[in-house]
């Protein structure tokens, strides 16, 4: 069977080869007699299967020794509130400062205001008043009100909304900030590298790049842990669940056996880099598939009559692309003969309107090659 | 293959069933190209599940129309903080009266604490002196010091770690008191019928009786929605969930799903009742299955010399059976002979010691029995 390819924002695509392990293993995981999913996360087999988990995610994205790494629930929405709930205190002021560059850093700036003094230190929507969209560029570093005594900065560095991406992270204390650095990487978590000189604390739901929905991966510097306001859950007090390897509730056992199984799908890509050179491998090789993907979808569009995109180029996201017609009567047309060729999900979110296809890492190149002569045919009927 | 008998407390053993279905549509829901976890949760695909999976919820445990479903995460351990961030509030003392039968009401009752004026009215504990492992027993409620002006009263139906179970729930009303009654039937919800006319909410995890580890079951009566204090979570506000369809965040859409195929399971099972009379469908074969495993094991340790349950017999969980070899020497022997035979994961609570065998809906009667022959062996070994 050739499955569609399926350009969900989130839960969203995954690889074949994931699934097709989970598949094979689900009624006897390597000779258990169990599925992953009944074991009990205390037990002998669990253990190695959280362990490489981890083990894996700081190999691919280089997370250094003093961060850790937490497997919890609720989704970037839960951590909106407990992020506030464990680092408003880390100063006495408790002020906190937003970035607001789409809906999702909007959506954070608003929660944290129920626990202390959340600031808006820049809107990409008001710095820019010609935007039709509203969220189509991210305000200059230099431009940001940082307070010197806040808490922290938050920004999000993929909007999935708003097509709007961080290429490089700022660099806070070239801004004159000591503020630790907190980023949602919900939706490009795994696509790329990241540079953990400049982030104190990432945070992402796993329903895009990593598994399935309803994993929350939490990575922060251990200077963080211990600043939980009395009234943080327990199961969300990042210092209790540290020091119990995220086992202070059960986990979500099976999600993370899922994203165990991305992560070593990732570590096995290959990407040949050109004639006589040395082929690219794991991150590298998926960054460079992603880049390549995105440039084939934004070339198609940008040479068009017919399809348009809002957002500044130097911001445009690798993962989500939305897009419009420019006659959008012709939408559900396009939608239409794209379900057809088997190209699913690619309607906008209902704030933007229009098209979005994410191009997550398991969206293989063909799957993009295919959306773009869709487009292209499409247009010639016009 | 065979596959062993799964004992665990939770994740636990599913029905092999369940497991083949999800193994067959992992990489095609019904001809849709997807796995249902690569499914938006908005989609078209996905709307059916979750709508179908709370309409069995609803049929298999008569859930009345004025009560809410909701699909969380975060565990019943988070609840423990959510219940009081919600429901604290619903008179303006904040007392929250909480009856501890084992260590999770007693945890439920600790965090409460951050939120309010939590009180431990009953405590089996230390109303019954003599009993050795502390739980052993629930106090009389007549006994219960209920407070006239409590927001609520909290109890936890089955104790999973003591094997403590209210085989019938107060009437708060008949001791005098307008408190919605709150229950954690986590271990062993869907096992047997539940009185919606005495219990104002229930919730549990999933990972005993419903599914995988990661999903977590509220139902709640109506009335108490709205409640919530400001500093409660987006994600865990009642009200905001209930007005979105569990939908304010992305539901752990796959454990949902899960979940789904467990209860289509229980709407399927069938149990002979006796020569000439009708069988028992559903949830009803399903508890009298209950019933007569747990007899059989019971049974086994009350007529041996070498086993011992400590629980007064009047609240003896029928899903979690903590038993005791009286020469403690022999444990080990005990559980790996047992592991040879694939009886799995038999060895107690640190808390408590000993053994326990967890009962829940998918072990097959044919497991109790494995498992008390291998008691008998055992104890004629010695």
């Amino acid at each position: 069977m050739t499955r569609p390819y399926n350009f969900s924002p989130g839960p969203a695509t995954l690889p074949e080869a994931v699934l097709q392990q989970a598949a094979d293993e689900m009624l006897d995981w390597h000779g258990s007699g169990m599925s992953v999913m009944e074991m009990s996360h205390r037990g002998r087999d669990y253990g190695p299967i959280i362990e490489q988990t981890e083990a894996d995610l700081r190999e691919l994205l280089a997370i250094p020794a003093h961060y850790k790494v937490l497997f919890l629930q609720g989704g970037a929405q839960a951590q909106n509130a407990v992020i506030p709930l464990n680092l408003a205190a880390l100063k006495p002021q408790r002020q906190m400062d937003y970035v607001v560059t789409g809906s999702w850093s909007q959506k954070s700036a608003q929660e944290a205001a129920k626990y202390g003094d959340a600031q808006v230190v820049a809107d990409a929507a008001s710095t820019h008043a010609g935007a039709e969209s509203g969220y189509t560029h991210i305000p200059a570093p230099t431009t940001w009100r940082l307070r010197p005594e806040a808490s922290y900065l938050h920004l999000c560095s993929n909007e999935t909304v708003h097509g709007v991406e961080f290429h490089e992270l700022p660099d806070l204390s070239a801004l004159g900030s000591q503020a630790p650095l907190l980023i949602d990487f919900s939706s490009h978590v795994l696509s790329r590298p990241l540079d953990w000189s400049r982030v104190a604390l990432a945070y992402g739901g796993a329903q895009k790049n990593i598994g399935p929905a309803g994993l929350t991966l939490v990575v922060l510097r251990e200077d963080l842990l211990g600043h939980a306001l009395p009234i943080c859950p327990s199961v969300f007090d990042y210092r209790l669940q540290a020091a119990n390897q995220s086992m202070l509730n059960t986990p979500p056992t099976y999600a993370i056996y899922l994203a165990g199984l991305t992560l070593q799908w990732i570590k096995a890509q290959r990407e040949p880099v050109g004639q006589g050179q040395a082929e690219l491998h794991g991150l590298a090789a998926v960054e460079a598939r992603n880049i390549a993907k995105a440039r084939l979808l934004y070339d198609c569009i940008d040479g068009s009559q017919l399809y348009e995109n809002r957002v500044d180029p130097a911001c445009r996201s690798r993962m989500n692309v939305p897009f419009f017609l420019r006659d959008e009567s012709r939408n559900a047309a396009f939608l239409e003969g794209a379900a057809a060729r088997g190209l699913l999900q690619l309607k906008g979110h209902k704030m933007v309107g229009g098209m979005r296809a994410s191009l997550y890492n398991a969206m293989p190149l063909a799957g993009v090659q295919a959306l773009v002569e869709w487009m292209r045919e499409f247009e010639r009927q016009s």
